[in-house]
């Protein structure tokens, strides 16, 4: 029920940060509908294509669609009031960040994969609906530009690898990893953290 | 033999649209051939891939790389002449939409797929060549900006889940539902009827 | 072992690549690590996806991470010098598309594909990487504008399906065709050999 409920969260406030994106492009209706998908699903899409022999999941789950479309239906109405929300959408942002990192982790074990795969799976889990959406609006995906959250996806999801060597159940370190995707990502954006600069001092 | 033909023309139908859109964009050739088979069979490419377990029929079946090849061909020699063609090419794009919803939600139905989705997969069958399309050559899909064509096999889509509860064969259900897609998007194109604004006046 | 060093040229040069156009962007280093696979194994990964019921092969060998992963770091660290490797580059890269394109073909043969949509596999192998590449940085492909190297694939390809009618091993005829596409790439660079024009005089 907890988990349901995140999940809700995250998918819901993925669709959002499609929602306005689309809207900034100015798409029609049905534009705005297809980048809340894609952003909401489109992680999970490509990690259960790469990982083969797995349904993908929404195809089989009303959940998903239902929340997105509830979701796109209140966000346009209700767009000019959503900057109001940021600390919100922020947060349920990056809880389903967090969990889906862990989601793609977990499949990846499932599928037998190595750790480092696992954690790519996670973060592309997390990640990669932000990047399909960013190309279908034309632009260069700005998780390669300035986003630092997959940074967070991938020091959480090496860290789930660290809790599972120590003597508590599975399901903590599940937990912990998600905590350590949250505070990460906060404590970047609070304190503006970015990547190593791998430029030269003039730019 | 009827549904081949109508299958053949509308492959040619999208393909021409890709070239069409290519060369505007000043590719070579060996771009104009790849958009051509993009906007052609893309669309049923990413619903095969997402049912899964299904595989990718042009690779199995000469006769859409044959077509969309010849198609090719012609389109570039008389690419200055297509201009006169534009009502016969509207017309095969449109059959193509309508017949291309119908196979997308028939491949659903086989995977035991909910109607909503699809709906979704015809959608996606219809559509989605021309999005990919629009990205390779780097523009945001025309379909989310102003065509309404998605609406018409939304609409022609569900309209078949409302046909086979009549007391009719499935193959006239089947047949009805494309004819609803192909006229509600002359009606559109017509009557430039749009998606529903959803922004403010000012715009 | 030849043929594994081979593989790792060609997976290092193809990353090279990568980390050049994603700099040029100006991304962050998760962007460029993210360009620097995507433009390595997205040939092979479409490839892989099309064909279905086959692992994607990076996922299950930590050979293609780990090559990728160290070309990124020197070619961050050395980014200025690469240009005085323009020539080795250049000769990794063609390796690269050589191999690729017949490991894509083999691949379509094991399917039991024909031999014109193994040419068109073993063409995405070595090509799409580059296309997903250039796409993600938000510019229309290189390779549908400018570079012929996609038709050294194509002819390489086809070259395959007559030397294996000779009467000589087929391992010979694999590493020939190998050879076509790598001398055709290197005469094309060095004489300027473009597509024919498919577009009026005026431009």
């Amino acid at each position: 029920m907890f988990y349901l409920t995140m999940d809700i969260l995250g998918t819901a406030a993925f669709a959002v940060s499609g929602v306005l994106v689309a809207m900034e492009k100015r798409l029609d209706l049905f534009g705005v509908v297809i980048i809340a998908f894609v952003t909401s699903i489109g992680g999970g899409t490509l990690r259960d294509l790469l990982i083969g022999n797995t349904p993908v999941i929404w195809m089989r789950d009303l959940t998903y669609v239902t929340t997105i479309l509830i979701t796109v239906f209140f966000s346009i109405i209700f767009a000019n009031h959503l900057k109001y929300l940021r600390t919100s959408l922020f947060l349920f942002d990056t809880i389903g960040i967090g969990l889906y990192t862990m989601v793609g982790i977990e499949k990846g074990l499932q599928a037998g994969l190595l750790p480092v795969m696992c954690i790519a799976l996670g973060t592309m889990t997390a990640s990669f609906g932000g990047v399909i959406r960013d190309i279908l609006c034309n632009e260069i995906p700005v998780i390669f530009r300035k986003e630092i959250y997959a940074t967070a996806c991938i020091a959480g999801g090496a860290s789930y690898f660290l809790f599972v060597l120590l003597p508590i159940p599975d399901s903590y370190a599940f937990g912990a990893a998600i905590l350590v995707v949250i505070v990460l990502r906060i404590l970047a954006v609070r304190f503006g953290i970015r990547l190593p600069n791998i430029y030269k001092k003039e730019t």
